[in-house]
């Protein structure tokens, strides 16, 4: 069994990590904190848990974290920097779900986040936790920066179009790195759960927009990402939009082809750099993915698209942002990190209606 | 042209008052108070009102409130008391839709509102301002407590069985007084725009539940508006739940019929009882009213059933709870108290779907 | 392992039976038919079972339901009775979802379903299927009628009241047996996969009404469970209504106590009631369960209000209408009339948010 | 009084028209028809209209359209072109919400909506009635084809850079003419009132997807309508999502800058070609529009953002599409064409919440 720890119980990756630990075979919940609410039963604050976690929020100077295999850090960002030295001291390996160990440039790190970074040498050796891009140096790493729920759905994808491996075959680059593009559209659960007026029901139902469209903190974690699949620099349009829904993530990416990839066959391509990874589905030609098809589910759905008279890749990409965009990954790493099948605990099939 | 103040605008009700008397042919805006955001234009926090209304936020202490024939308060609770009695002597006539002037008792008033209640004396003078029960009081009068949401739509449905003419004409009480049921149901907008978590869309979408089953502040209302309505005691179940909605109640009203009612044809009594009433619409038998057949209209309506088999009368109905739950009813009262047409301003037809 | 045939899973039971028994140890998926859409792959209609559900739709007349352990019928009304002579000679066991076995009185059954009943002899064997009440006449039962959504949470909310031992203990009804008053507000999947107007998004989002207020086929199903737990007639008001989410019932019941009841601990009797029931959940004192903390899962959760200064007793209870009050109780019922432990398949969390 | 005809009105367009025809002080209902429900009140398929609306649904053929001054199409494609040579010669101007007078090139009317073209010579003299492009042939035509929903929101966001005006005074086109990306969400109640499983809200709620993404009627309708206002061919890329809610559509359009653009001031620009449109609001720059500040209403509001390091202009357009992209445009239009104010019934302010 896996001792797990859990800093910042109390926010929807918390809960969806209880939700997926709670029925993992090889998880052993051990303490889960909260400052604030430290002596309440999990189960009073979240009722979907009554009878099925039996443990009480504790408080994060008292929690016995250090006596546990992980720390999954389901807090603010720049909770998880803080703890992390004296962690890793104790041997305690840490999965971070918020930004501390994403951005490797700690200039752009404080540019967004507006904080200082307090442990760039942590910070240097993290690794961040895609496992179809880095599922070995996961399988070694003490620290884990796990990508944000957008990154993760745009990283997947590009990924077959800009790894050099598919960039050699075509002889070169198959799409204009300079002006991608990827309107993104998301659920509310995204924001958290934070009192804030702007995702209130009666704020955010009935209603679409978009936000962030100046600068959002995920443009450079996609465009670090996207960079370091390519091995060189990308451009990247990103515009997210809050959509009336709780859960999921759907991301329309546009990429002008480049001439190299006029004889590229695209589905082929995806389904074959896909093919082995188990929550990765590359549906057939023409699908339109839903976001309840991968509903509470670790899943990913794809669909590729090349308009005949258009120069463009269109790439559909659903995931569950709080799944596949936060716990769900988290737990895919962990199973990796302590040599688990990858999928233990997180076989749910996706809940439709 | 009336000329209107409105204190505490940001919320929802300030928002519709503005929809409102934006369209009023005889409104005359002349301040809109925010102590948090004055200066803000009005537009700026709704852009819904972008080109139609110009007025800027302003701090209720520079306000030219006492320049009006009338000001609304939008506001917490606690704040139309305290500033009444430097409107009221300055000649301003005052309609709040908080609950300052609701509840005749200052006892029940304190006991539910945990504030003492500044001045007892102006309550006495004050009106409740439901205009099919008090009109005639409203058009004299100085101050209105504005009903609440769900005390609007649950008076409005036991009306006809209750008032002492209809219990005359059947020689006794139509309904047992003693065991009335009011099953609700509303639109997340009852809740008000403030930061709170239980009202997210992540929390309050695709889910429903009941609240305040112990008590709730409109329970003491509702109970002293039939009995005012009945001039005797009533007992009183209210059971308010959430619906993931924006605007809109529906409340399901059980009464247990006495021998008395028998031969009462309930139908013929509430068409008769609401012939003349511009805002309020009895519906053929079997009709079962829909939220949204009122959206953003001041009209109710509402459905009565005498089931076969049964001692019960059911009364369906539905309001939109920030229109004639609240602001809308407000103009209205407006409208009696300066001598207007009742429907001045509040003709637009129910927004559908 | 248990060898399982689905007469008619393009439905949302369908569908939910799949993502259930596609996740139970002990199942085995033998055939799903269609007439419809014979020879289409379950998963290309739901893709949320791409990779986990490998079965194609096939036609009825074909599929090996004979060499079946049992059937579920997902069918509308009138299928399962059709067919369910020809399986039960060739030892299958049936589980119908519609409502060919659910009341016993065929008159009764015509009289709401507008159709002859055509086996009223093996109506006479079969069993409700409601575990909590009928465990041990499910264990050995060759056909199920399984309780509709609204019947199961209103016949476990009123299950400890009406109980003879509950009574004998307080020397007489609790429950003043005539007026009992359930009003029940359901998701809409609970109208199920067909198209129709009246439940489109553009109809019933943002929206609240109630409906079939005259006559609802699930009041006498109610009544007929109700009497059968009670041994004596009881005398219902159901009132449903349709709330804009897509999964979940609450049923707010409410009872008159009689003057037995006035020493009652009814917290204590619905706890004792239950202890041992793996399905249901009562809440503390003062809860109020939402929809969304059983989303999903086979799960119950009721609270229990006794309001002072009233002769009311209060129930609230929520399920998921797609599981435990469908798909996940025929699968309950499938574990107890198999041998296996209830909640073999069984013990997925909800999901929320 | 203008008098006017509705054909088809049962729909969500019809519904509209009736909301916003109702209310305008011009307007004369004379008749409205459906075959389906010939005889049936208005009033009892849309409550709504209760009170306001006394007309009843006649027969199509008995309907006395002739004596109307305009006769709207709520139909669905290809009712109009039927009936309009009876009409004009009976005097009657025509206002047809459907296909059937959009697109001027009949082979690509008989592609896209797989029906023959009946009257080609009808078709050569209709106006596509976008008031903020043709407004002055819209004065005097006898036919109007209405622009689709997701047109109207598409030509007017890129209006400003593409006419020839704009092109002229920055020395050659602004944007890239082949790579225009339209990236759209609509709301449900674009699918219209019919039954279908796809737009039931239990499939259609908390999901998001794309559709059409391979061509949709309304690609050929913007192209169209794009190279008319540059006057010479655009390619376009058009992709059009299903929102979780009623009303409303935003788009997100992506253009790439040309070298003439570098210097343009395009928030200017906008302000400017729109300055004296009575629907139009050009929002500060930064602004992100919502779909709600609009709802109900026949405004437009634009954003538009020119990202630092990037060569793309981003243009957000919302409008309800029932309004604005139907209905209201519709009574604009009949404004223009009657000589009357443009905005003549059409001030009603946005409902928001």
């Amino acid at each position: 069994m896996i001792r797990i720890g859990i800093v910042g119980g109390t926010g929807y990756t918390g809960v969806e990590l209880l939700r997926l630990l709670a029925q993992h075979p090889q998880a052993q919940l051990v303490a889960i904190t909260s400052r604030k609410e430290a002596g309440m039963p999990v189960a009073d604050m979240y009722p979907s848990l009554r009878g099925r976690v039996d443990l009480s929020f504790v408080d994060p100077e008292t929690a016995p974290l250090k006596d546990c295999d992980v720390v999954f850090f389901a807090t603010p960002h720049g909770v998880a920097m803080a703890q992390a030295p004296g962690l890793l001291a104790a041997g305690v390996r840490i999965i971070d779900l918020a930004a501390d160990f994403r951005l490797s440039d700690t200039a752009e790190f404080e540019r967004w986040y507006k904080m200082e970074h307090s442990c760039p040498s942590i910070l240097a050796e993290a690794v961040y936790g895609l496992p179809e891009v880095n599922r070995e140096a996961i399988r070694k790493a003490r620290v884990i920066g796990l990508p944000g729920c957008y990154p993760t759905s745009v990283q997947l994808g590009w990924l077959p179009v800009l790894e050099p491996s598919a960039v050699a075959a075509a002889g070169g680059d198959l799409v204009e790195l300079d002006t991608l593009i990827a309107d993104c559209k998301s659920g509310v659960s995204g924001a958290g759960r934070k009192a804030d007026v702007h995702t209130l029901l009666a704020e955010a139902s009935d209603n679409f927009k978009a936000y962030g469209v100046s600068g959002h903190r995920h443009a450079p974690e996609i465009a670090q990402g996207l960079a370091a699949i390519a091995g060189k620099p990308v451009r990247l349009q990103f515009t997210p939009h809050l959509v009336p829904m709780i859960r999921g993530i759907h991301s329309t990416l546009y990429a002008r082809l480049t001439p190299a990839a006029r004889k590229i066959d695209f589905q082929t391509l995806y389904e074959e750099r896909y093919a082995m990874e188990p929550f990765i589905d590359v549906m057939p030609p023409g699908s339109t993915p839903e976001t309840r098809s991968v509903r509470a589910s670790n899943m990913v759905r794809i669909a590729v698209y090349r308009p005949p008279d258009s120069n463009l890749l269109i790439v559909l990409v659903v995931e569950d942002n709080l799944v596949k965009g936060a716990s769900g990954q988290g737990v895919q790493v962990m199973n990796i990190m302590f040599g688990l099948r990858e999928d233990t605990g997180l076989t749910q099939l996706p809940v439709l209606p």
